[in-house]
């Protein structure tokens, strides 16, 4: 099966407006790298999902799957369940994990799923 | 190039409460086939972008290339600059139209993007 790419943006401010610190979205990022990547996951970061105002954001796509990207993430408390649940898809032929077996925040913070491209 | 796929939401309800009339979704499938179809763009309906609480949402996507998803579509009033946004995408080669190329609706309705397959 594909890999998965689990996609972080690591520009996500989360509605913090210290310029200083570090973004929400990279803190989410390290959060994610240091749970350790369940198998057939691949993590990356990337330079804004266009999610600005659901931030923190990821997305979940691979080869012939239906993509999804989930919103309003917290950067530490969420990343077990992001995991979680990018295992699952990991696993699903075709990225449709049953409803019950989701994460609440996959069932609960979906922003948009697009169809398998062919 | 690779066709473009602009997925419209068909389910999409736009806060209408109203139970036997055609869903807002609908209708902006039948305004955009109306309107004709840009070169290098098929017009598909999906059930559920899982944008329910942004509808109406149209998603664009295609082989190598970003894809997008927009939302808070007028059914009526925004095909026109859908499919004005659509031929733009289609003829970038990695999705990504300049800014100012853009649809004000696309500069400013995104609901997310995500990065091309590999």
């Amino acid at each position: 099966m594909p890999r998965a790419v689990l996609h972080v943006c690591t520009t996500c401010r989360r509605g913090d407006p210290v310029e200083d610190a570090p973004r929400p979205g990279a803190l989410l990022l390290a959060a994610l790298q240091a749970e350790g990547l369940p198998e057939g996951v691949e993590l990356r970061g990337v330079e804004c999902l266009s999610a600005c105002s659901n931030g923190c954001a990821v997305a979940l796509s691979a080869a012939g799957k239906w993509s999804y990207v989930y919103g309003n993430l917290d950067p530490v408390l969420h990343a077990p369940a992001i995991l979680e649940g990018a295992a699952a898809y990991a696993q699903a032929a075709d990225g449709l994990v049953p409803w019950r077996q989701r994460p609440e925040i996959f069932r609960k913070q979906s922003l948009a799923r697009i169809p398998p491209q062919e």
